[in-house]
């Protein structure tokens, strides 16, 4: 699951009046939160505790993450001049703190750790925005009409990522995800002529870590075909494509990750026990189902639903 | 083309400081409104000026629509004591100012007019939010953990948009347009349990009038074989879905309306018609499509962009 804890009531008090990209950059406080969802469920893997504007951050640009309403640009890039503000990025030096908490935390699990990051279209719609956007205009203008501007700070984007994501592995993380969040918002021919390029050349360039490669995004049921060949072996899926329906776009030998709505973790425990067992049924037992939310964790999800989840997942699948 | 010129400038003088439910109940302002796009465009049909929110206006309930938010409830519906609050709705009696302007227009028009109204779970999901919602999650723990409410609530919606659409056609609407806006939030077994009857009693009533029926969300790829048995002729398309997978799923006997993302039209005429182009292209000259965009045109559009594009698309398909 993701957001690693965000809804527990330890960490609205480990986070105190800090925001994501403060504590993000406390090693201590990353460890942490990361570890709290462990304490309460008795989970298969465990999330780096992190932003994915964590490495724009760490390149010098102006983001703050507004709580209720996501990353905030202070200037967002639109031009080609603005993508001089963007400082160069190298892990062990502008965002030793990463490696730092990943090595700690690794030494703490007893489960393996998952390292992440966003994907360049989901860091470019903020950047180009200025914060989220309901039909990134902008973006997706920028992507069409400004072919030049678009292939700089989508190399740049890709070559960050990349980096960001091979320092987490360095330092011990056993697997990485990577989150195109938004790229559900295009459309197919889009998507490959403008995006995939980029989201393959950083989990290409993962491979000779042999770390297994998570790929996500939401509404992404038509784009599972272009997605599977960014290279990734686990496709995560959300609620509106039923999993075996994935599996017929991604052919047997992709893993897939999901897909619960989070919505039904907010209500009654029974609820959330039916539409769970629905999604196993779906998964009809294949070795390659990862269990997990379709999204994040909704803040007003009551932690016993998700401790009781976690139990009947382990229940009625082989462990 | 929906949202009937709302980008328009000569829309924002007709508007003044109105909003749009004061409008819709003004039949003179909703003839002009209607008709401006087709001053300006060479369109095949025009649809009447409205809001979703209209028949629950007119049934008693505070709503107001927000500028750049949507539609905004007084006071939520969210308990069974809340459903008293949705007063009755002869049309003719609480909203007689629908069939005055539809019978006007029809008298001015040389095209069509298509109806239009929301369909019963996107209005509830207005209801019980209490405005616009990323996830709809108290609509769908209502939907999941209180079925008595849910299925009062579905009846009750239900019979008001299909008195609301019977008296459009009746006042002389040449087709009808059910908006389910969110239906595509929903996986595709809620769908089929707590959306589906209520959309198909609606389109079913309708069948006796003899009219075509046109039923559309935003993100429904998943859903358009269950959204097909609701009963409508025409099942329009967001961008996400290919034109050819669309017909794929739904059988070679539905006709097919979209889908030009929206933002598409807000950049260059080069991009504009090249995505126009490969939608006419995935369309493959099927006689059961209607070129549309896959969603509202947005603010920013320049209306040169629509009247060229209305133009490419009678140049090459066959009038």
């Amino acid at each position: 699951m993701r957001q690693a804890g965000r809804y527990l009531p330890e960490y609205l008090e480990a986070r105190g009046s800090r925001d994501v990209l403060a504590l993000s950059r406390d090693p201590e406080a990353v460890v942490e939160i990361t570890l709290q969802p462990l304490r309460r469920f008795d989970a298969d893997a465990a999330i780096l505790f992190s932003d994915i504007m964590v490495p724009l951050a760490a390149a010098g640009l102006d983001v703050r993450i507004e709580s209720g309403v996501g990353p905030v640009m202070g200037e967002p890039i639109r031009v080609a001049e603005d993508l001089a503000r963007i400082g160069s990025f190298d892990p062990a030096e502008h965002a030793p703190y990463v490696g730092e908490a990943t090595r700690l935390l690794v030494k703490e699990l007893q489960v393996p750790l998952i390292g992440f990051a966003g994907a360049p279209f989901t860091l470019a719609s903020y950047l180009i925005e200025g914060g989220p956007s309901r039909d990134h205009r902008r973006t997706k203008r920028l992507m069409r009409d400004e072919p030049s501007f678009w292939v700089r700070l989508m190399d740049r984007l890709s070559e960050m990522v990349l980096a960001h994501l091979r320092a987490q592995v360095e330092a011990g993380a056993a697997a990485v995800q990577l989150f195109d969040s938004w790229a559900g918002a295009l459309d197919p021919e889009s998507y490959r002529r403008h995006v995939l390029p980029w989201s393959r050349r950083i989990l290409e360039g993962l491979a000779d870590l042999g770390v297994p490669r998570i790929h996500f995004g939401v509404g992404t049921g038509e784009l599972l075909p272009a997605m599977r060949e960014a290279g990734a072996e686990v496709l995560g899926v959300d609620w509106r494509v039923p999993l075996d329906a994935a599996w017929e776009r991604l052919g047997p030998e992709t893993a897939v990750q999901g897909n619960l709505d989070p919505t039904a973790c907010t209500g009654s425990w029974e609820a959330c026990e039916r539409e769970a067992l629905a999604v196993l049924e779906r998964a009809g037992g294949r070795p390659g189902h990862i269990f997990n939310l379709g999204h994040g964790v909704l803040p007003e999800t009551p932690p016993d639903n998700l401790a009781r989840l976690v139990d009947l997942v382990h229940e009625r699948t082989a462990r």
